[in-house]
């Protein structure tokens, strides 16, 4: 079935995502009050980001700062989503007893979630300004305290970094979780792709639209896909999470997704419903 | 046939190759009266390599700072692989007639021969220090006038460059050339597969074992394939290079690739001949 302009029967419990609430720093017009009828309509909000720079707690700041209020609770991004992997790999668990760290490429959001859930974890930007000698019989050395690797967007990617990474895929067996991050950037998928490529090795994803994430949000708020629609501007990530787990999905075109290119026949990803922007919703609850 | 020891019927002409004459910044035991030897012998020797960030020029002076005398001729990079394929494509000729510029991903030696074959470019070390604002509204600039991309083993790899180069892929209708680089760092095949994952565009490969390179010599040199001899330390660029052209290969240990490795029932590629230096044939020559 193509998709269908939203119309008020279509409102369910949803979900929000990274470029449908702002772009960049400026919020999309209308979101506050269409927040705000959700929630006083009773709809619970969950926002999943793909984007690892930021924790939960930087996440919730971020809100505070446009104007919104968001607890920390309501918050699922992909840095949070790569550290309850590694939890339920018991990285904090027999991990910490053999002292295994996990090494990272991204952001300090993911070493802040990796530290709250028990995990030890080094390089991020730590590693920015550290270089590597190119002669032959120079190599970085090896810490054999690595366990895991988890890469997300890293604006500070340097041959150190990649270096290392390698490295440790080489050399330990390890578990080893990517990113998939937000679009319009040379993503962490990038560095992904290479280093699948020199190691042979295939990563987890973390980020939408794994599944993993998915399972862990239902079981965290124990409700059923039947009753969740996932909101947001990407058909690649967005939609395929929410139509890999049965839910409801709604488009928005005030993101990355022009409406043409919804409706381009090379588009295999359809979602149940498309509007412009998420306070299209206002209209449609006779707010 | 599996290989065999060197003996002395099979002396040929030959290439060499890195890791074969140096390791880092140090000569391999008796390389300088070998090569000496083979000159003696009427051998017309070919110093070829991966590593392209050097040019010709650097790497004739990397021979004379350790005592070996080597003409530019005699040197076949895969930086200057690189020029000459894109001069092929006509873009030192139409190209800058059209003020057509190429981007590069690597170090100094691929713009220098660049530049030697009349094309214009840019990037390379000159971006090192280039950085990029993550905000999501931010985007590196199109430069409308790169017509292709070089990507070769760069130190100073950072964000700026990926950006760059996938934004260049993007827009314009380009060449892609990427180079092969040496083995023992992230090589530039890692940035490589990223790229090609991002923009679903496939490079030309200019380094060995790409038949490119071999025909560009042998017409260069205006030898046939049954006159020659690849010599290396690597199976999968140096041997799988001159199996490709149908020359005769000598396989030697004195690199990154061990006896076992070699003799590993895992490994299908063969060379016809293996040794453990090159000096080796200083004896089988009754030097």
């Amino acid at each position: 079935m193509s998709p269908q302009p939203l119309s008020p029967l279509n409102c369910r419990d949803l979900f929000d995502c990274d470029g449908v609430i702002w772009k960049g720093d400026e919020l999309i017009d209308g979101v506050p009050q269409t927040l705000e009828m959700l929630r006083a309509k009773g709809k619970k909000l969950v926002f999943v980001t793909n984007n690892s720079l930021k924790s939960r707690s930087q996440y919730a700041e971020k809100f505070r700062s446009l104007g919104i209020s968001v607890s920390q609770d309501e918050i699922f991004s992909s840095s949070f989503a790569a550290a309850m992997y590694l939890k339920l790999c018991d990285i904090s668990g027999i991990g910490a007893l053999l002292n295994v760290q996990v090494y990272v490429i991204g952001g300090e959001g993911i070493l802040e979630e990796l530290r709250l859930a028990g995990i030890a974890a080094f390089g991020g930007p730590g590693d920015a300004n550290k270089t590597i000698n190119l002669k032959q019989n120079c190599f970085v050395e090896y810490d054999k305290s690595v366990g895991a690797v988890v890469v997300g967007i890293d604006p500070n990617i340097n041959y150190y970094k990649l270096q290392s990474l390698e490295i440790s895929l080489d050399y330990c067996p390890q578990q080893f979780v990517y990113i998939k991050d937000l679009y319009g950037y040379i993503c962490a998928g990038c560095m992904v792709a290479a280093i699948c490529g020199s190691t042979q090795k295939e990563p987890v994803v973390a980020g939408k639209p794994s599944t993993f994430m998915m399972e862990f949000l239902l079981k965290k708020f124990n409700v059923s896909c039947s009753k969740m629609c996932t909101v947001g501007d990407r058909l690649d990530t967005d939609v395929l999470f929410g139509q890999n787990a049965g839910c409801k999905t709604l488009l928005v075109l005030s993101g990355c997704t022009t409406q043409s290119a919804l409706q381009d026949p090379s588009n295999n990803i359809q979602p149940d419903y498309y509007t412009s922007k998420i306070s299209d919703m206002l209209d449609l609850s006779g707010a």
